[in-house]
């Protein structure tokens, strides 16, 4: 476990001040570089020691047979694995006859940087060989977000107090071998040698690899080139069997030094030949070129200068959650500002975590980040989506409902869970897609989006709807035996979540297919159709508990027998690695915020004090075993007036990966959480909603944070809010004037800043936790 | 499939009259010998062609890994699956230079019967080789009933018209290659030479081998010995690698016989050596060479006479039926008879079906037969599950549960199913043993067995009970996210069967400690442990449909959407190959009894007028995609006044394979729904029931049936009811006097003959099925 002291606490960056090979693969998942289409794991640049080796290529997977004790109609067959690509990040050391390793020897001094601002990774290692000599390596890192198929690496060596031989061998190598995985099902399934050779060529400090995968026939090329400057000394290429390898001899003075641009470019493609994918990646090497290293430097920073202009979170009081939201955000912002119709997997591109698969978390928690801050990547997403709903309606064929059933897991768009009462039945995928693109348009007005994929994206997940569920015989229209968003319960009848989800998706549909009549109609919706959208959201049925006077999660709910959380040890959790599945199913325990979730995103479903008692009835059973929880806990504990609770909740979401509290960041962030980070901090203690159109904030502050301020990207505009403990001003940086709400009140917006009294919340019994899952307390 | 002209109608046989090579699998099942210690498939004596090769040992397997696309706590890892042993049936013979092949030359005749009093498989060919010899081959093969290691076979070969060289080689042969099973999961897992030598010695026409499985470490003895009665010629003995061959030459003039009787034995031990196994099978070898053909032929028929004078059951008007119950009788008996202490499977030592596991169909459908026709076997059966009480515990402990969870499926004792919502979630399973134990003690009185194994039974089941269930906060006792006897629903709250069979187990667990109270403290029962048995028995929830006047089968099923009967085509039965689990779960549709069932087990919960309504309405949802229905339908159909759906059923359980109905047979017989067709005669159109102790009869016949009779043993007597349109006759044939009741009234039985009029059913519409699933109808 990564202990928070590992980095150091700073506004702008996450710094580690000394090598711990114990975290060594967390820290690879937390330094890892990524455009969204290119990514690298913040591996050693010498490659060893690692943790997990990692470079990978948006949606470059393997197939693996699917195994089944006992087999079922329709259970997928093949699922897809994200594979280690061809490696470019390589340099060995050799310093007179030492290899540079820091097993070896003494480590004088290592650091490692990852800019927020600057968008690099910096390392910096003072070494003395267990031969006495003292060098100085350095190296800087990127993966442009500009150039999309480049990365570029500046690596620096200077002979201390001696003069060293040193020889550096630069290299392009496939078919790693990696650590096999451990037990946990939640880790990938190794995958050796997924690479197969088609051409392998170098020349001049220049290597190109063309590679092909076994099974799902995917191309993948990689070239590296480089820019040495050397004192003098000797250079050679040579490529052999799956390595590239460019090596610089040389004499070293103390003082001197041997610096060594490295250029990396990828490319990949199902359909495209060897000797195109072989010209792409050359090209792509021959612009990185052009650009040049401080070329590369310059764009990346005004790249993520503009970003953060429209995106960036300020936390006064509490410096730790500060740097996780900057974190967070950078993190987000990677995986998916150049995933351009290809899925922002749940890590992102920086472990190999879930198979690299692509789950609800990308339009629950992510899109909602980026549709606020880089919303270009919400379209991309979307349209990715939207390129794979030939497969979801293929799907919804094979389980006999119309319309489009998504994944519950995937990379090329085919279900890929071996587990259907936790992966197919999961239809809740399909409103929280429906939702992606409303929130999306809402905030944008893209009617073109509107018109070419989202009305088609929520035309199919309706129809899903409208055959997923039936009237009763007493008119209301019912979903049974499906799982909502809490994994600890299964196949239930009237998932509250699913329901209202399902319930604005078939509302919505309607309402954009009126908007689009002429692409409504090739698509095949007619008035009966819409019209019987509308009956069904206003029949659906949302159980209610008159006893207890709370929702059940779904009907039934609250009958069951609630699990005994006084006799399970800290150590039993999280419960599915301990306890059977039917147990956790039938009692009431709670993986993940479901009901609360639901009152986040339909709040308009629910009263304040039906807000106030289910709130404190779901945080006495929710056990928070999902990455996926805190941040929506927060959300609900804000806006029921538990503000320290909200605030212990957001640094819990924040610090997911910094302090690695799920025990698993070697296999690669925890994507949504990060955004979840964000989302605690403006829809929690920002209070944002969007209601009827309109963008709304109720904002509040716990005492251990003096101010907050955020900035936001909002239909072409720029907004500032800025939060203190009495007071809230609102500012429209750029953009036509904009009518927005405080505490539900209007206020206009044209140009200076606009502030309104902070009202406090109404004062509640706080709520309680399962005994020992009360979060960390983070107030004074 | 076998279409039924495949075998004469004759009552106490099945005869085939003529070989179809397109049915050989099925017909191998159904000519399958077996004491439930030894089983022999009905292979063709010279081994081709084949079907499926099969011989079998009772609880001889081998393990095999249990994969899971997605794995979960508490699932098995290793599965059991029956092994294909040494096969000892085979004469290879040569006519002239022509192997004996039926694909070949000219079968101008081939006869198999199956005689179910004298316990034989006799077979009569003539055959004309491709160079025009003509031989007449007989054979006739026996599993012995009275000695359990043993089967014998008596194999003769004549000359018709031209003297021919003969030449039969008896052949003793392990690891013999197997087809490859099929997609269907139901089928076995095809396990490739499981077997390792350890031993293979011949000489004097005698073989002995001894071999060990390679995983789970048993040991297997088999041997044979030989007497030969030939012309003259050569004899010959020899033994290599996994094949014992004794040969016999000679040439036989028109009209003369080779005739060899071939004894064999078998043996296995997972604890006793290699020299142990082999003095084991040659002594048990001696024995029936001491008894000889002639002796072993004497002692079976005895056997089965014996049988036969407690059990048979007579039908006059429907042929077809009357055959089919003796058929299954034989059937039954030869799973069952000689288990001794080892289970009962599914499909009895018949074929490699359900990787020969061992369901809830032992206890709820073949034990309830043997309970009054073969009590023995049902003790054995039961010790058999009380030997694996440790097992069942350490499941119940892993699955954080009280008591004893025994698995849904296996064959050492240990859980061996891969799914666990329709496998470990089925609990019902341990209500069932209980209610077995429960019958048997009702139907004989045995204390010994009550106090030593039954106790302990009902102890660990109803301390399974006692912690799966809670009460509510309305003081309901309930047992959630189980799964009943319908395998198209699962995961459901207050299964109503398993709520009612819950709460037998619960008041015969607290009765039975009572009734011995020495042997309850021992095992630690205390009276605040039977009283909470008894207080949880008191407040089971038993949910009721107030709207529809029905129950429903678990809380909740009335509300869901019926199934689409009517687009679902008759191509798409099972369900369960066609459409998806998610699908099917949350509909109504009935794949097998289970309210019903739970009406028939637990009539005193249900009024008349609730019976008819429940049947009525289940009746529209069932589709019998499970062989284990049909009985029960017609049991509840019968008790509902609806004799000739009664009939119906009753027909399509007796004739699931000799019909070969559900397409399976060729993997072994449906043991359970073979014991169904006595079941369906007896309690449905005898109406036999034991209420209070007391043993009850309701009979009545359907138009199409002008007599019935049956034998039964109970408490140590004979008994013989017979039933015409307008009379019952019940006569006690030996023991001591009786009273049982008929009609609800009570009738005292001390010697001869007593009769009663039977009363007409109350008149009812006729209850319809779901679309293409009206069963055959049988009645005039």
């Amino acid at each position: 476990m990564i202990k928070q002291a590992a980095y150091a606490v700073e506004p702008w960056c996450v710094r580690e001040q000394r090598l711990n090979l114990d975290m060594l693969a967390q820290s690879e998942s937390v330094f890892a570089l990524s455009n969204g289409h290119v990514g690298l794991r913040g591996n050693l640049d010498e490659g060893e020691p690692h943790g997990l080796p990692g470079t990978y290529l948006n949606s470059v997977y393997e197939l693996r047979p699917l195994p089944y004790a006992e087999a079922g109609y329709g259970y997928p067959e093949s699922g897809q694995t994200i594979i280690n690509v061809t490696n470019g990040k390589l340099f060995r050391l050799l310093v007179n006859d030492e290899p540079f390793d820091v097993r070896y020897g003494e480590l004088r001094s290592h650091e490692r940087l990852l800019d927020l601002r600057a968008g690099t990774l910096t390392r910096k290692a003072e070494w003395t060989s267990p031969a006495d000599d003292t060098v100085r390596v350095s190296s800087v890192r990127l993966v442009s977000l500009v150039q999309r198929a480049v990365a570029a690496i500046c690596y620096e060596v200077e002979a201390v107090d001696q003069p060293v031989r040193i020889v550096v061998q630069s290299e392009l190598v496939a078919n790693e071998s990696l650590p096999t995985a451990g037990k946990d099902p939640r880790a990938a399934a190794s995958l050796e040698a997924p690479l197969v050779a088609e051409e392998c060529v170098g020349t001049d400090q220049s290597v190109v690899m063309v590679h092909c995968t076994r099974e799902s026939g995917l191309r993948v090329g990689a070239a590296m080139g480089h820019e040495i400057d050397s004192p003098d000394g000797a250079i050679d290429t040579e490529v052999r069997d799956d390595v590239g390898r460019v090596t610089v001899a040389t004499r070293l003075e103390p003082g001197q030094r041997l610096r060594i641009i490295k250029y990396l470019a990828y490319g990949w493609s199902s359909q495209r030949s060897r000797p195109a994918l072989h010209d792409q990646v050359i090209a792509a090497l021959a612009a990185a070129k052009l650009t040049g290293w401080e070329g590369l430097l310059r764009e990346q920073r005004e790249y993520l200068d503009d970003f953060w202009a429209g995106a960036d979170v300020e936390v006064d009081g509490d410096a730790e959650v500060q740097q996780a939201v900057r974190f967070a955000l950078f993190h987000v912002l990677q995986a998916g500002a150049r995933g351009e119709r290809r899925p922002i997997s749940a890590k992102g591109l920086t472990g190999p975590g879930y198979d690299g698969h692509t789950f609800w978390d990308t339009e629950s928690f992510v899109l909602p980040v980026l549709t606020y801050t880089q919303p270009r990547a919400v379209a991309d997403a979307l349209r990715w989506r939207h390129s794979t709903l030939d497969n979801a309606r293929a799907r919804a064929r094979q389980l006999g409902l119309e319309g489009a059933a998504f994944p519950w897991r995937t990379i090329q768009g085919d279900e890929c869970s071996g587990y259907w009462p936790a992966g197919t039945a999961a239809f809740h995928i399909g409103a929280d897609i429906a939702y992606a693109v409303v929130r999306y348009l809402s905030a944008t007005g893209d009617e073109a989006f509107a018109r070419d994929y989202g009305l088609e994206l929520l035309v199919e997940t309706a129809r899903l709807w409208r055959s997923l569920g039936h009237h009763d015989a007493h008119g209301r229209f019912r979903i049974d035996g499906v799982t909502g968003p809490d994994e600890y319960s299964a196949l239930a009848d009237n998932n509250v979540y699913t329901n209202l989800m399902a319930q604005r998706n078939l509302q919505a549909a309607a309402d954009l297919a009126e908007r689009h009549p002429e692409q409504a109609e090739q698509l095949g919706v007619t008035d009966e159709e819409t019209a019987s959208w509308r009956d069904a959201a206003a029949d659906m049925y949302i159980p209610y508990d008159r006893r207890l006077h709370v929702h059940p999660q779904s009907e039934g709910f609250t009958e069951h027998a609630p699990w005994d959380f006084e006799s399970t040890g800290a150590d039993q959790y999280p419960l599915m690695l301990n306890f059977p599945y039917f147990d956790i199913y039938r009692k009431q325990v709670v993986k993940q915020a479901d009901l609360v979730l639901a009152m986040h995103l339909r709040g308009d479903a629910f009263t304040p004090e039906q807000k106030a008692r289910n709130f404190a009835y779901y945080e006495a059973l929710t056990v928070r075993d999902s990455s996926l929880s805190a941040c929506t806990q927060a959300v609900m504990a804000a806006e029921t007036g538990h503000l320290d609770l909200a605030h212990d909740y957001l640094g819990e979401a924040a610090l997911m990966d910094l302090d690695d509290l799920e025990h698993n960041t070697r296999d690669g962030l925890h994507i949504a959480s990060l955004a979840g980070a964000w989302t605690a901090l403006v829809a929690g203690l920002g209070g944002m909603r969007v209601e009827d159109d309109t963008l709304g904030f109720t904002p509040r502050l716990p005492g251990g944070i003096t101010r907050l301020a955020f900035r936001l990207r909002y239909r072409g505009r720029r907004l500032k809010v800025t939060v203190t403990a009495h007071q809230a001003v609102y500012e429209l940086l750029d953009g036509d004037p904009l009518e927005i709400t405080h505490d539900g009140e209007r206020v206009p917006l044209d140009g200076g800043a606009v502030s309104r009294p902070v009202t406090p919340p109404p004062i509640r019994p706080t709520p309680t936790q399962p005994r020992g899952r009360v979060p960390r307390h983070r107030g004074e």
